[in-house]
C-alpha cells in the first residue's frame, strides 16, 4: 500500500538512517518529572537541536547529498532556506566537498546568516515579501549549473528527516512507552511527512500532529480544504523557520493520508515555550522548534492521560528573540 | 586497597545507582562536532543539567533519603545549600515524604530561592560573609530534631555523586570512547571524590582534574599543601554553586590520592562557557557548572588530540546573569 502511494518508503528511511549515521547525532529523548506533572501526561521530547546545525535539517541535506554522483558534487549545489535548512546544506557540502550557495531572506536571522557563511556557503539575499525564494534558487541552478537541494519536495529530503521518526520509535520501545501521539513542528511538512511514514510502519497506533504558527496554518487549512492551500499574505511570526507558504504537493500527499490533524499556536505561546525550555528542560530551542511543545504547555494539545513524542528543533535562536521569551 | 583507604568503595557506588535509578534521569552524553573541531580533541559532555533539579545534587541526596529509617523520615530533614542541594533535597524530601528545611545565603540566586520553595523546602537565610552555614544547619537539626542531610561530608554523598562518573565511564564504553581525563566542577569536593573513586574502578588511565572559580581555588591549594586549606577571605565570583570556603576531610582525602590536579577559571570564562553551551551546544548551564567547559574552552586544559570528559551540571542559572552571559 505504502508502496503504491508514496514514493518515500519505510526502506528509504531505514536506507537513509544508515546513510546519515557516519555524520548525524542520534539525538537523545528526554523526559522531564516536571513537564510531566505540569500537563499530566508523559511527554517524551525528541531533542533535535542537539543535532549538528541545530536542526533536524541536516538529515535530509546530508542523505540527499550522500546519493550525489561525483560530476554533482563537481558542480556544487544550491539550496533556499529562512536559515536552517541553509546551515545543514553547507555542512553537508562541506563534509561531501562541494560549494554551497544559499539563498535567504533578507529578514533571516542574522546569526542564521552568521552560521551559514562560517560554514562555508555563498550567500545570496532575496525579499521575502516581493520575491518567489523557489525561482531565484532554480535559476540560480540553471545558470551556474547546481545542483538544487530542495528543503522538502524530494523523497530523500523527506526519507533522511523521516529517521527522526523512527528514531523516536526505536527510543520511546526501549522505554517501553507506547506514543499515543506525536507532534512535529511543521512548515513545508517534510519532517511531518517522513515521520508519519516512519511511525505509520513502526508505531501505527501514534496520532501524528503537525503544529503550525499562527496564521501559518496551510496544512492545517489544506487538511481541511483536501488539498494544497496557501496561507494569507502579510502575516507575521515570530517562527521564523516554519514559514512556508503552502504545503508541498510531495509532503502533503503523504500528510493527508497520514496525519490525525494540525493546531497552531501564537508567537506568545512559542515564546513562552522558549522560556519553559530555558528554564525547566535546560535545553535551548527557537520560537519555530517550540511550536509542538509549545502546543503541549498551552493545553492545545490536551495530555492528560497520555504518552506522547514532541519534536523540539532547532535550537538556533536569536540573541534579541531569545530576550523576549526569557520576558515572556 | 580501596576499602583500606576510604569510607566509599566502588561497590558502594554500584549499590547507590540501582538506589536512585526508579527516580534519578541517567544524562546524556553528547558530542558536538562543532565543540570537537574549536578544542582539536574528543569532548564527551556529561549533561547533568538535564538531571531532576537541574544539577548532579539529585543523585547523593536521593542515595542519602533513600537509607533513612521510617523514623528519621518522620522527623524530618535539615540542609544548607547555595541552592543546587537545597532543590534536590527539597524534591527528595517530597519522594520520601518527609519534611526538608533548607538553610540558605540571603545572597542566593532568588530562582534558587524560589524553585526550593516550590519544592516544598522551607527556606531558612543567613548572612553568607558573617555566617558559619554548618553551624546554622546543625543547630536547627539539634533544636528540632532533623537529621542533616549535608552537602558532601558523607558517604552516601559521595556515593551517589560518584555514579554520576560510573554512569560516564559505562556511556564512554558504548561509544568506544577511552577517556584520557575528565574534568569535573568542584567546590566541597563530593562530585570530584565520588566520580574519581568510580573512574579509578572503571577507567584507571583517565586522569581526573577538578576545575574551581578564581579566587575559590582551594582544593588545587590544599593539593598543593597536602591538607584542606581555606579560601582566602573577602573574593567574589559568578559561579554561585561552588564557593565552598575549603575542601571536606572526607572528600579532600579521597582527592588528595586520586586526583590528577585541578585548574581555576574567570568569571569572564565561565560567562562565555555559559554562552557557547547556549549558542553551540543548546544546553543550558549555570556559571558555577560550566566551569569544566571553560578550562577546556579557554585552553587552560590543552584538549589538542584527547579524549576527554567534561560535566556540565547544573543548569539554574538566574535570568540577570544570563542575560550578562550571552553579552560575555
Amino acid at each position: 500500500m505504502l508502496e503504491a502511494e508514496s514514493p518515500t518508503r519505510l526502506a528509504d528511511i531505514e536506507q537513509a538512517a544508515k546513510r546519515i549515521a557516519p555524520f548525524a547525532v542520534v539525538t537523545p529523548l528526554l523526559e522531564s518529572q516536571a513537564l510531566n506533572e505540569r500537563v499530566g501526561g508523559r511527554v517524551l521530547i525528541k531533542a533535535e537541536m542537539l543535532q549538528r546545525t541545530g536542526s533536524f535539517k541536516f538529515r535530509g541535506a546530508t542523505n540527499r547529498m550522500a546519493l550525489m554522483r561525483p560530476d554533482e558534487l563537481e558542480r556544487g549545489v544550491v539550496a533556499y532556506s529562512s536559515g536552517n535548512h541553509g546551515q545543514a546544506v553547507a555542512l553537508a557540502g562541506r563534509i561531501f566537498g562541494t560549494t554551497a550557495v544559499i539563498v535567504m531572506p533578507s529578514d533571516a536571522p542574522r546569526m542564521k546568516v552568521e552560521r551559514t557563511r562560517q560554514l562555508g556557503g555563498e550567500i545570496v539575499m532575496y525579499d521575502r515579501l516581493s520575491e518567489d525564494r523557489a525561482a531565484i534558487g532554480n535559476q540560480i541552478a540553471r545558470e551556474r549549473g547546481l545542483i538544487l537541494v530542495p528543503p522538502y519536495e524530494d523523497p530523500h529530503i523527506i526519507a533522511g528527516q523521516g529517521t527522526l521518526g523512527r528514531e523516536v520509535a526505536l527510543q520511546a520501545d526501549k522505554l517501553d512507552a507506547r506514543l499515543d501521539a506525536f507532534l512535529v513542528c511543521c512548515s513545508g511538512g517534510g519532517l511531518t511527512a517522513g515521520c508519519a511514514l516512519a511511525l505509520q510502519a513502526l508505531s501505527p497506533a501514534t496520532r501524528v500532529i503537525a503544529v503550525e504558527p499562527e496564521g501559518f496554518d496551510d496544512t492545517a487549512r489544506s487538511l481541511a480544504a483536501g488539498h494544497p492551500v496557501r496561507n494569507e499574505p502579510g502575516k507575521r511570526s515570530i517562527c521564523d523557520a516554519i514559514l512556508a507558504d503552502q504545503p508541498g504537493e510531495m509532503t502533503f500527499s503523504i500528510n493527508k493520508r497520514l496525519l490525525a490533524g494540525a493546531l497552531d499556536v501564537t508567537d506568545h505561546e512559542a515564546l513562552q515555550a522558549v522560556r519553559f525550555a530555558h528554564e525547566q528542560l535546560k535545553i535551548v530551542v527557537e520560537p519555530g522548534g517550540a511550536v509542538a511543545l509549545a502546543a503541549v504547555l498551552s493545553g492545545k494539545f490536551d495530555a492528560r492521560g497520555q504518552t506522547i513524542g514532541v519534536v523540539c528543533s532547532g535550537g538556533n535562536v536569536d540573541p534579541t528573540v531569545f530576550r523576549q521569551a526569557l520576558d515572556a
